[in-house]
């Protein structure tokens, strides 16, 4: 008898029969033995739906209400997914984050959990019943809902799992795993059978939307695996875990890209210490996430400082990085949103010197300039023009001959 | 300086502009000097799509778990009026059932209120906020989310309006107060400047739909002014208050019907002590609120004992009816949903004792048969035949001269 967390997305409960599907898979993982904690997303487009209406409805939108808002999708689905069950026989309990026990800071919208307090939910397995629990929502150490932001119902997911000590965490979605590359752009790209933790890092921080970062930060720092997989097809999917060390391993194992980074450039930076760390510590201080960053070493006494951030981040950096131009010294800032970013990840990069030659001569032969590049020991991330951004994709899956 | 709750229903907060309409109300009450608390109930028809969405998943509905799916309206309500005060510059803060300290019994989908803990609320007013707060909901004392049945929101905001010692409590809806008589039927009906809490008792028990009958009771047992009025026209509407002595009262106040009961006769009852207990001993164990009774005196030894019930509750109290037939040596039930109540409420009637002779005289010359008869100290109630209700209301509306 293994204990299960079995994570069901928008679109696996976007509708009634949907719902009932997923409580017809739960019903049969309960029959089959296991210890089921199912935890669900709101459905479909509801959370867009509560969005819009926010928007119609105020321009000031406090964080706290916000929260308050989008929390009620979650709740919907446990009490449909519960009576689903109970259609099938199977005792199920709903809870919300706060009943779960998911205690979490006090930033609104994209709070951290600090704690979880699984007494409600152990008592219900042990009382042979299913506990199915909100995703995406917790309750504050002051009291008040929060929400865990982006990706959040992965997190709620992957922290029940380790709090619990469950055997594997399921992440039900509408694809039946993790490719190679975006099966939109190349038809050929395989499904993963097996991914490691550090190469899923890579891929969900590079573009790759099956999982978010952090759900799959956190299954690392608790040994939590991970099993991303169709509530469509039911079929296996990829199984994210450890590295394993015994085998050989893939050069390179995906290719990812993503059109939401925008490119800033400080133009005719004097080349004296500390001007760039002024820049950056003015994107920290208003929470932006820089990314590349490329400064070339000056001949002239001058430079540029190119770096790229998230396109939603665009507008506050390029604030911050005009408003330092008169202490810089610099003489002026450019922004460039027509831009893409192309990474190849794999474990096996450690030990291959060769990949970024190959990278670099496959993109020559099909024409694309490489604007800047960034490393990580298992990641390559190359900004092109978004423009190129697919056939760069479709150039390098044939080269390292992931079809 | 008033503390006043004031409680918006469905249809006036139906859609954005409606919630920012009422968002401006609640600011004005402010700006005048004014604490306030708004309840809120679920956005217009909200609550009837989650329960078709119920329907649509599952035929077995777990009360625990419709409690939690139709709790998820006010959260929407609450954070949308929040982010539309913040929009004015009046901070406020929304609070569920839970936050706000309305903790229930364990009957889930009609909870009743066992206690309010007002400390938040108290914290809020005394930082200068509006507290938001859900209607219809609670958490039991088992900690789970409770729905307190038709209704609910009423309850709520006069239940707070006692625990927090508020001025008055203001329930805003779809129509301007308190009518002599629906003015559907009677276009000249009049609004009623102010009602005691006995009449409104029987309009709202006889078929009056402005409030529901359970908060005027609480109302009236915590001694709570109620002010009737329209979130549409914002205009002054119906107080309800104790009744005043020092004036002469109005012996007929208003006129109401209801169509949704129904008549079921249990036929050749022999004349024994104790049968007709035992029918309604039945009904009683089954919940159903069995409203007016006739059993006749016999000279035969047999008799028919008629009772009417709500509609909804027809069913079951045939099938009641039905069993005992052999046990009470009946000779069969006969049903009739094709009935009508009319009801005249007034205060004045306890001192007037014509009343019942001109309600039986108008509708004579109607040519309406009174079918049944009950009679309160303030009320007057015929069961007559469906089709003939609205000429009944018309013509007792225009004999006590109430337009």
């Amino acid at each position: 008898m293994s204990l299960l967390v079995q994570k069901f997305g928008g679109t696996s409960v976007a509708d009634a029969d949907r719902i009932r599907a997923v409580a017809d898979h739960v019903a049969r993982s309960r029959r089959a033995g296991d210890q089921v904690v199912a935890v669900v997303s709101a459905m479909g487009k509801t959370t867009d739906q509560l969005v819009r209406l926010a928007d119609d409805v105020s321009a000031t939108q406090p964080r706290r209400e916000v929260d308050m808002l989008l929390s009620a999708g979650e709740r919907i689905t446990m009490a449909l997914l519960c009576m689903a069950l109970a259609d099938l026989g199977v005792e199920a309990v709903s809870f919300t984050g706060s009943q779960a026990g998911i205690i979490t800071d006090t930033v609104h919208t994209r709070a951290k959990i600090v704690e979880i307090r699984a007494e409600r939910l152990l008592e219900t397995l042990a009382a042979g019943a299913v506990p199915v629990v909100a995703g995406f929502q917790g309750v504050s150490t002051d009291r008040d809902v929060t929400t865990l932001g982006r990706g959040g119902s992965d997190t709620t997911a992957v922290a029940l799992a380790a709090a619990l000590g469950a055997d594997a965490c399921e992440i039900y979605t509408d694809v039946t795993g993790v490719f190679s590359t975006d099966p939109r752009i190349v038809p050929e790209a395989r499904k993963l059978a097996k991914v490691s933790y550090e190469e899923m890092l890579e891929i969900a921080a590079t573009g790759g939307r099956v999982l978010a970062l952090r759900s799959v930060e956190f299954a690392r720092n608790h040994h939590v695996p991970l099993h991303v997989r169709s509530s469509f097809t039911w079929e296996p999917g990829t199984l994210i875990d450890e590295e394993d060390t015994t085998m050989e391993q893939a050069v390179v194992t995906a290719i990812t890209h993503d059109a939401s980074e925008a490119k800033v450039t400080v133009l005719g930076v004097p080349d004296q210490p500390g001007l760039a760390a002024r820049l950056f510590r003015g994107l920290a201080d208003r929470n932006v996430s820089v990314d590349m960053i490329v400064q070339n070493t000056s001949t002239t006494g001058r430079t540029d400082i190119s770096f790229t951030v998230p396109g939603y981040d665009l507008a506050v950096s390029t604030e911050v990085a005009e408003s330092l131009v008169p202490a810089m010294g610099a003489s002026g800032v450019e922004t460039d949103s027509d831009v893409a970013r192309v990474s190849l990840v794999g474990a096996g990069m450690k030990t291959h010197p060769g990949v970024t030659a190959l990278t670099f001569e496959t993109l020559a032969g099909e024409g694309v300039n490489i604007e800047m590049i960034s490393t990580s020991s298992i990641r390559i991330s190359c900004m092109v023009r978004a423009g190129d951004a697919e056939r760069a994709v479709r150039a390098l899956h044939a080269a390292f001959e992931l079809g």
